[in-house]
């Protein structure tokens, strides 16, 4: 017999939008995913969308709870959640949940994002990925004892630190934006000839990056000086910068994670090529990194979900 | 009576063009400047940018000889010149200019730029920046005595370090274009109001980015999450932004400088606000700061000839 749904969960980001039908075990028994990130949804163009998205699984079910995460929930999204201080696990998000209700009378549940002020005095934000990460530490008595790493890569990519299945840390590195508007816009990616990934390159790049948690704004020039001195083609600029880029985010993060991580185990969420360029870049700075298991999101939402009595 | 003018130098950059008439004790007789930077100009068509700026005063003076520096002299420009391995003072860019006859028949000289390996391996070059330098570090007896440290700030800013007149090391730092492509097409410059400068806001991303060496891609989002938490008006984003960028610049240059500099003193060559910027930030750092004479160019190409015979 098939697992009963027990949750509809949103995960809707700035450039994506992913529906996930739930069962009451974890399993996820649906996806739907469009390309209808909060950025590209007319004003007041939400509830449309969510209906045209998840509407025949909430007709089928109308008593579903729906569980709605991400940039949603930002003040450019439906319904502004304020950041919950960290450190935080299902419960404080639980706690922290909005209601809205729909024209049509339906009851949304908003997820907040999280804040912390870092030991620099400076403050600094999640929004979507609490809710992978609690998904990907699970709700088992495993989480309730356990340090863990968890990288989530990206335009802004984040490095979290949990123990006892609650977020106590985290960072973001604006790595991903950094290597577009260079690719884009700067003399480096004028003296790209193409993107198509060069492993030596990126290897490179990664070393070269890796060495120290400084010196960035000087080492991105030797991406021009190597193509000048023909040590490096023009085809393999990009992957090169790509490996310095990342290269310094390891560096970095290894040296302000709360926790010494010495060769403790990384886990990498996201299942894109560039997730698995993280794997091996940690493990090339003498790390071991893992993989996650699929659809993080939907499993946090339950966990939230449940910590929140929406589902048994 | 009026100095006799004993040289032409043409200082011709990326996006700049600027004709000096040198006299034979050094003053800068006259100036001309244009915005006709070598991007600018059409193929084959350097020889009659030359004319037409300073044609006038080589048909009164038709022997006088030309020295041209800058980025004139790169694969971009008029006659590519190779680049002469550091150390270099004016005597090794003397024996490396390379001559070149014009159309008209006129006897042009070009000066290299310098090529260095760094003590990671990885090459770096400045093209013009040595011909200022040599100029502001002067030909007297002062200069073969001296350790200078001298910053030229910019797109891609410059640190030279110079010992008994000659240039034994220097970096670049893609500061300047970081900047721009950040506020141009990044999510900080989206959160800009405005490019006004803002003192207070300068001076608190300098000291961020001042902490030390690393740390800059995770420091970057600071710039988003301190207007978030309402540190920091949207009219301020530019000025913290261009601030946290130069306090890294400073620190990765200090903890690279082949000599410690301590509380030295450090030369800003530039007339121009940003060099002001330069001064005041790296006093902040600790470090006294002077700006430059003006026309380093002009000396520093007046040295070169001479040391090439070309004037007495």
């Amino acid at each position: 017999m098939q697992e009963r749904a027990a949750l509809i969960g949103i995960d809707w980001g700035t450039t994506s939008f992913r529906a996930y039908r739930i069962g009451a075990h974890g399993s996820v028994l649906e996806t739907r995913t469009a390309a209808a990130g909060i950025l590209k949804v007319p004003d007041g163009g939400f509830e449309a969308v969510l209906e045209r998205e998840a509407g025949a699984w909430l007709a089928a079910a109308p008593a579903l709870p729906v569980l709605l995460s991400g940039m949603i929930t930002s003040r450019q999204g439906w319904v502004e959640v304020p950041y919950c201080p960290c450190p935080a696990g299902s419960a404080e998000l639980a706690r922290a949940l909005r209601q809205h209700a729909t024209a049509a009378g339906r009851r949304l549940h908003f997820v907040p994002g999280l804040s912390l002020i870092g030991s620099d005095g400076v403050p600094d934000v999640i929004r979507g990925e609490e809710t992978q990460v609690l998904g990907e530490l699970g709700g088992g008595p495993d989480a309730a004892h356990g340090r863990r790493v968890i990288v989530l890569p990206g335009t802004h990519s984040k490095w979290v630190f949990a123990e006892d299945g609650r977020i106590v840390w985290f960072a973001t590195f604006m790595t991903g934006e950094l290597f577009a508007v260079l690719k884009d816009h700067s003399i480096l990616g004028r003296l790209m000839a193409g993107t198509a990934p060069d492993e030596a390159a990126f290897a490179r790049g990664l070393a070269y990056g890796r060495a120290g948690p400084g010196g960035l704004l000087r080492r991105l020039f030797s991406a021009r000086t190597l193509g000048l001195f023909e040590q490096l083609p023009a085809s393999a600029v990009a992957s090169y910068l790509s490996g310095l880029l990342i290269g310094s985010e390891i560096a970095e993060a290894l040296a302000c994670l709360p926790q010494a991580q010495g060769a403790g185990e990384i886990t990498v969420i996201g299942g894109s090529e560039l997730a698995e360029r993280y794997r091996s870049a940690i493990e090339a700075a003498g790390c071991r990194a893992r993989a996650a298991q699929p659809d993080a999101s939907a499993r946090g939402q339950l966990l939230v979900a449940r910590a929140a009595g929406l589902v048994p």
